[in-house]
């Protein structure tokens, strides 16, 4: 029987607001469809964010690659009774055929900047539209997210815990993939372990130490079964009082030969339990028995006890990081930027949009660090906007890459551990200031001079289409 | 080809918290497989909450009852090396067999009170825990932000615009759903228009406004097509100039027997913007043309546009309902509250559960305004508990219904419209003062003497397992 909580391949073009169906039908009556050019970007940074991870991308490419509107598709819209015959026979033939430019994913980015450019027939680039912000922008907000948690963690491991606590099924694993491309060790989710081949991580429950009699032989109990998983949580009656009992435990395995891998606290002040364990713990001489902390963990906790030097060797971040907490949704838009060869924009107040397709220049100096970014146009090259940064690069890179072409993939689906990678790089090559968790600096990003016109002519081209 | 976006029904299992899956072989090792109870509820209400909306419930159990490990799920648990074969047997052979009490969907809770029992095998118990919190969590916060919303609407309609905004694809059917069961008038989100028969809604993107050399032709192509849609959407340049010309294409409509539906603000100062509108299409002799308002609205906006008597007819809610942007996440716990017949309750600092099986007793007056609730123990009943409230209750309702048993259900599955009236009624029911969007006032619940009785007995017992 199918179940509510999936989500069929065939009806992710059904996942999406109904007006892109009805102007796209618009758009077909009429007759208008060339070559469109849609940009997909962040108006503004979150609060408190001074760069933003772009992530996503990779799952529209493989959604736009298999973008199939099925019979039972067609046969739901029609029922609307909104749509033509016409309409309903173009839409279930329809094949992505456009291309992509985008940032590779773990691509650091700002405001204002094109993270995926569509480059489509009108009627393709429009129908796309949800999707696109569905899934990059949530991905990007938690890959960041993640990436300001790996940020001030100092090297100690972070796992995402975030499944409980996430907005629904797909979040979970958009929230495991994002995060282990930000750095993150692992995570507790099972199925993102399989799907992407993720580490994945777990300890016990509580549950798990009440429905035995007594603490110590849960302790036992599980133990004996997961002598390598041997992660023992100390905080269901006294905490101290259990990091003792779990201290004695770790004491007898050793002398199997054994290793007690963890005690985990979750809950009070860590700080003070953290001491607390750590001592008896050593008393014990398990000086290699790790403290594990978890609860209501986020980027400024981790950061405050990085600082104090309590001895916790690793985090398990669950809600502040499956919901980006402090910034759960970004105000990313989706705007036609070309149609038929001319610029387009808004300018309504507060929204103005910048027309023409782009390219982003990202200018390093000699020691590998990003100066400032420029944002040109598609026909610019490093070479030539060189001159317009404020001080000489050593290094320019244009950061859009062509992903797709005519709807198919042109460059091979990178592996996760090459984004980690590669963005690791990129945060490594930014100001620590611009890093910083709260009022980070502002990241140089500016137009090039001949964006800049195309603005300024096209924003008066603009003001007549009220004519 | 499978695409990343996609969930199949035999993955749902998989969607878990390793520890979960651990903890669950640890017992079945050790044999601990009695009848356990496990409560689902929020430990405290989210920032400026006043009350919780149940929602989720009836998806929770449809996974339920399809909860099955297929044989990939069983490869891939076997390729972890952390598993007997004879718990692999185990999974591959699992039916949920348990029971399980809930609140209806709609139903109205506080902090501390059962949402969810579930009262099954331990084992049982244990694994479904990640996906019960993940899917009555959010369903749950997103109903009550949708309620906020609805409360101070005076009667404007509301549609949900969050599927672009909101977290993954799951977030996008859950958000429409809860948001209609609250009462909104319907969705953006075609896919959920199919799922669950909301009706549903869509204007026209700016993109197509700007797609037209001139916004008017837009306007007319559009109109041409869509006669019956005709929401247009005036703001892509000047807007009082768009609504201008909207309102001569209105006129020139009534002219040939049509109506102009609507006008659409979606960005300025909509208490402004929509009074120069409601003049020009007054003017126009379009005084049945309404006036939709969208663009980063909340439940505090819209309390804003209608105490200044904004003449706006309905709104768009987008990003603040997709991630219920105030309070993302809730603090859902899911915990053992007995086991082999005797009660379990955590005491660690901040976090002491209340052991044994309960009911919820609410209590109305004879104007039938909810009074407050007492938390009781399951072999309590109306008549027994009506003498602990304050005053004497006109009547006295237990909330927590038996939905599956055996592990099948045993109520019919309702229908979204009865759901959204008991909803209706339950909040009508609710004291103005708790329903206030910001610091509302706290509904008395208290737990009755018989279970401020067993907390204080089996407190005792917890601290005695740590001996």
């Amino acid at each position: 029987m199918p179940i509510d909580l999936r989500l069929d391949a065939s009806e992710v073009p059904l996942l999406t607001d109904l007006y892109e169906l009805t102007v796209a039908a618009a758009f077909f009556a009429h007759g208008l469809n060339d070559a469109g050019s849609f940009e997909l970007g962040i108006r503004r940074l979150p609060p408190g964010r001074g760069y933003m991870i772009a992530a996503g991308v990779e799952r529209l490419i493989e959604a736009l690659e298999e973008y199939r509107f099925d019979e039972k598709a067609i046969a739901h819209l029609r029922s609307l009774d909104l749509f033509t015959p016409e309409f309903l026979d173009y839409l279930a033939s329809f094949r992505f055929s456009g291309a992509v430019r985008a940032l590779p994913e773990g691509t650091i980015f700002f405001a204002g900047q094109p993270v995926v450019e569509i480059h489509a027939p009108l009627i393709e680039a429009q129908l796309i539209e949800t999707i696109a912000l569905n899934q990059v922008g949530f991905a990007s907000m938690a890959a960041t997210k993640a990436a300001r948690c790996v940020g001030v963690a100092a090297g100690r491991r972070l796992i995402d815990f975030g499944p409980r606590r996430a907005q629904g099924a797909d979040a979970t694993l958009i929230t495991a993939r994002s995060s282990y491309i930000a750095g993150f060790h692992g995570t507790a989710n099972v199925l993102a372990g399989m799907r992407y081949g993720i580490p994945v991580f777990g300890t016990m429950s509580h549950s798990f130490i009440m429905a035995h009699e007594t603490e110590r032989k849960a302790f036992e109990d599980f133990i004996d079964n997961f002598p390598k998983l041997s992660t023992l949580l100390v905080d269901t009656y006294d905490t101290v009082r259990g990091v003792a009992i779990a201290s004695e435990i770790g004491a007898r395995m050793r002398a199997r030969g054994l290793k007690l891998q963890a005690i985990r606290l979750d809950s009070g002040d860590l700080p003070d339990l953290s001491r607390k364990a750590r001592r008896l713990l050593d008393q014990a001489n398990l000086k290699d028995t790790a403290i594990f902390a978890s609860g209501n963990l986020d980027e400024y906790k981790i950061a405050e006890l990085v600082d104090s030097s309590a001895p916790i060797d690793a985090f398990g971040i669950g809600t502040s990081l499956a919901v980006s907490d402090d910034a759960p949704a970004g105000d990313f838009t989706y705007k036609l930027v070309e149609y038929k060869g001319t610029g387009r924009l808004k300018t309504s107040a507060g929204k103005l949009s910048t027309p023409g397709r782009k390219q982003i220049f990202r200018g390093f100096n000699s020691s590998g660090i990003a100066m400032g970014d420029l944002i040109g146009l598609l026909d610019e090259s490093a070479s030539t906007v060189t001159r317009e940064f404020k001080s000489p690069p050593a290094k320019v890179t244009p950061l859009l890459e062509t992903m797709m072409e005519v709807g198919r993939r042109i460059m091979p689906r990178p592996e996760l551990a090459t984004i980690r990678t590669n963005l690791a790089s990129g945060l490594a090559a930014l100001d620590p200031r611009i890093k910083m968790l709260r009022r980070p600096a502002e990241y140089s990003a500016r137009q090039t001079a001949a964006l800049g016109a195309l603005v300024i002519s096209e924003k008066l081209k603009a003001e007549n289409r009220q004519a």
